[in-house]
């Protein structure tokens, strides 16, 4: 939505206009209602929502970052909670649920039917980050006995509660998965054909414990509206649609670009995240950095005696140091993504190490030329020497380590965007040092 | 797919067991089936890829990287490659044509039908990187004077040619959009029942030459299947498909992710990267941080005298302008991020900027308590006092440079991500030496 819409919504609804605000409630896309309410306090978005027409209530309010509607679920009465409630989709509705109290959860659930009950209960029992957590239970099964007439009549009945009816799932009495099929299919075939006739037998399908990132990248992969998921037993138990994979991978790439910038953990949007949020999401990675650079402050005291007979090797320390990890870091970025989308995978790591190394020769071979032309106007030739010399091996130093350390951490089960940018630079940092004044003091023959 | 199963394939098809591949071309997914021949050269993928039924062929291929693509089309007979290519999608199709060379082109087309040439020389023709360059032209349309049961007919004869018919666009006598209409609504409305009464008018549109990234995130906030796309005079001229969205959304949080981290331009994906690109991709930002660098070393040579004076002072240096840069890394990638998805807009900044000199503020002061300590044990408590001081001083500075660096480029119409981590972290070192040294400098009474 442009910004301009948005302003204009948000202030159109701080007037209180109700005949007005009922119109636009009913026209504007609910995407963009919930945005403007967003914008107000809870205390008053839910006057304007209550003017909306029931099942466009659930629609607006499906769309509510769930910090917000749970802020509402406390203020709106409890009859209009229950009633949005049993309107809303039911992956929304459990995830909802999670949010609540237990004292608002006993306050609902009576107001509730039995199925939506149970329907609910399941639903949120699953694991966080779980395949079962984002799934819905909104999904169209077919018998195989059927015919595509039958099918489509079924469907056509079921549709209003379905989240989606062009992919329907057919299951065996026991509710096994036994394969798939497009409604455009069961619209094209001759009435009488069996939905066995029809179906692809090779459906994908994934545990309910899976890994829920897992699942996104499978209807990435396949092109697919939904993914079946299935229980132990191969028991059809529900569906992840494309849109909540779609916020999946979006939700995964924040969480991975964070951890390389060593922000963990913040589970809020960076927009309404509070200061105490920020601090605990930042703290704990800067204070472990500071520890590590105490190494190459260790490192510098180490040689006092070569930097005091020559203090303009001070000069290049920075430009030395910072371009080690500088190139891990452009290596951890590289490699950090690469590993998440699963454009290279763990065992490619030799083939990868070769091609980074040759990489990283020319790339230090480049820099030291240019350092090289500063340390002879700076410092005259020798010195020229031990910068340029200290350059190549850094970089290269600097390469590998970004380059390795997220495929150790994969190895050991560890996210590899913990391999973040500054930690690699950090590391850089202390051998930059080591290496540098090492090879000054060989070659200057300085204490 | 399992790694497994790529390797089982991979060798399956190196034994060229021709009856046993045909069996496999046939059952296992286009998407997985191209995974392994991607592992292979293709001059020995294309003899596999052979065997396949044609429509299954196109599926396959369609999978394929746009670059392997290319690759085979140089190497296939032109009446396979011409057969394949009548089978791709529109978008597919196009996107193939504009990778090839003259002479292929010359040699393909005229083994096409008119409509075909027509259509690849249409969708060629749009800009990279606009909503023209990845929708397709493989769009249901309906006129609104049909009835509830002819559109159903229109939609089932069209269906094997269309990428969606789940959402159909309902476009007037001279094609411009007016509304659109879901599958499932057809089917539960009276067969009686206008096209033009069960439509929704407000049918969002994206211009084809729009950023394509706008519309892959108007998919994402609607969650719809497909965006049509219109012309300056509000044609339909074609339709953004949801799986398209999210390659391009994937795509885009790559290249934001390698920005942060100065790798620019990178083309390629990164397991398929040449030694050259990666070269290319990398050393602008390397050599630009080299002379960025200059200044911390220039600022430590006007400092040598307070330096040779309390050589200790060195030991605390890498600690202190590394906080800054890491305070800055972290507060860079939060806003970077956050700019990219939409989470805060440029106008937020006055917002956010007073909540991040808080949580820095909240940061310097317990990473100062935490190297004071350091200090008073390795330098005296004057040192402690200075290294705690500039500390404080130092996370705020680099903290508001990281912040407010997305949200300048932003201003300036440049991509926030080139706010990378390596050049806050520069910056933040300049700027760090100065304010510790002329702390030292001041309260020890040093030259």
């Amino acid at each position: 939505m442009p910004e301009s819409k948005l302003h204009e919504l948000v202030s159109l609804f701080s007037q209180d206009d109700v005949r007005e605000n009922s119109v636009r409630l009913a026209k504007e896309h609910p995407a963009d209602i919930a945005a403007a309410l967003q914008e107000t306090e809870p205390a008053r978005a839910w006057p304007i929502l209550k003017e909306a027409a029931r099942p466009r209530q659930a629609d607006i309010f499906g769309y509510l970052d769930l910090d917000f509607q749970a802020q509402l679920a406390t203020i709106m009465p409890r009859a209009d909670l229950a009633a949005i409630f049993m309107e809303m989709n039911a992956d929304d509705r459990a995830d909802l649920y999670k949010k609540l109290t237990d004292e608002q959860r006993e306050a609902l659930m009576p107001a509730l039917a039995q199925a939506e009950r149970e329907d609910i209960r399941q639903l949120a029992a699953y694991e966080e980050g779980t395949a079962g957590a984002i799934m819905t239970s909104d999904y169209a099964s077919l018998s195989p006995q059927l015919n595509a007439k039958q099918a489509i009549d079924v469907l056509r009945h079921e549709a209003p509660n379905k989240e989606t009816i062009y992919r329907a799932y057919v299951v065996d009495a026991d509710r096994r998965l036994i394969g798939s099929v497009r409604l455009q299919d069961l619209l094209t075939a001759p009435a009488g054909v069996r939905v066995a006739d029809l179906m692809e037998r090779n459906t994908h399908a994934i545990p309910v414990d899976a890994d829920v990132e897992d699942a996104a990248r499978k209807i990435a992969r396949y092109d697919v509206i939904a993914l079946p998921v299935v229980d132990a037993q191969e028991r059809l138990v529900g569906i992840i649609t494309h849109d909540d994979a779609f916020d999946v991978m979006e939700a995964e790439a924040t969480e991975d670009f964070q951890r390389l910038g060593t922000v963990t953990n913040l589970d809020s949007s960076v927009a309404t995240a509070t200061v105490p949020m920020l601090y605990r999401a930042r703290i704990a990675w800067l204070m472990l950095l500071v520890f590590g650079n105490i190494f190459s402050g260790a490192g510098i005291a180490h040689f006092e005696d070569t930097i005091a007979a020559h203090l303009a090797l001070m000069f290049f320390l920075p430009i030395l140091i910072a371009s080690g990890g500088n190139a891990g870091s452009q290596s951890a970025t590289l490699m950090v993504r690469a590993l998440a989308t699963g454009d290279i995978r763990i065992s490619d790591w030799g083939r990868v190490l070769g091609r980074e190394l040759v990489v990283a020769i020319l790339l230090g071979l480049s820099m030291a030329a240019a350092i090289a032309v500063i340390g002879v106007f700076r410092g005259g030739r020798d010195i020229a020497v031990v910068i340029a010399l200290s350059m190549i091996i850094i970089v290269i130093v600097g390469s590998m380590i970004g380059m390795l350390l997220p495929f150790i951490l994969s190895r050991f089960n560890m996210d590899p965007a913990t391999a973040s940018t500054p930690l690699v630079t950090s590391i850089a940092d202390a051998t930059g040092v080591l290496i540098y004044f090492s090879i000054a003091k060989a070659i200057l023959s300085l204490p």
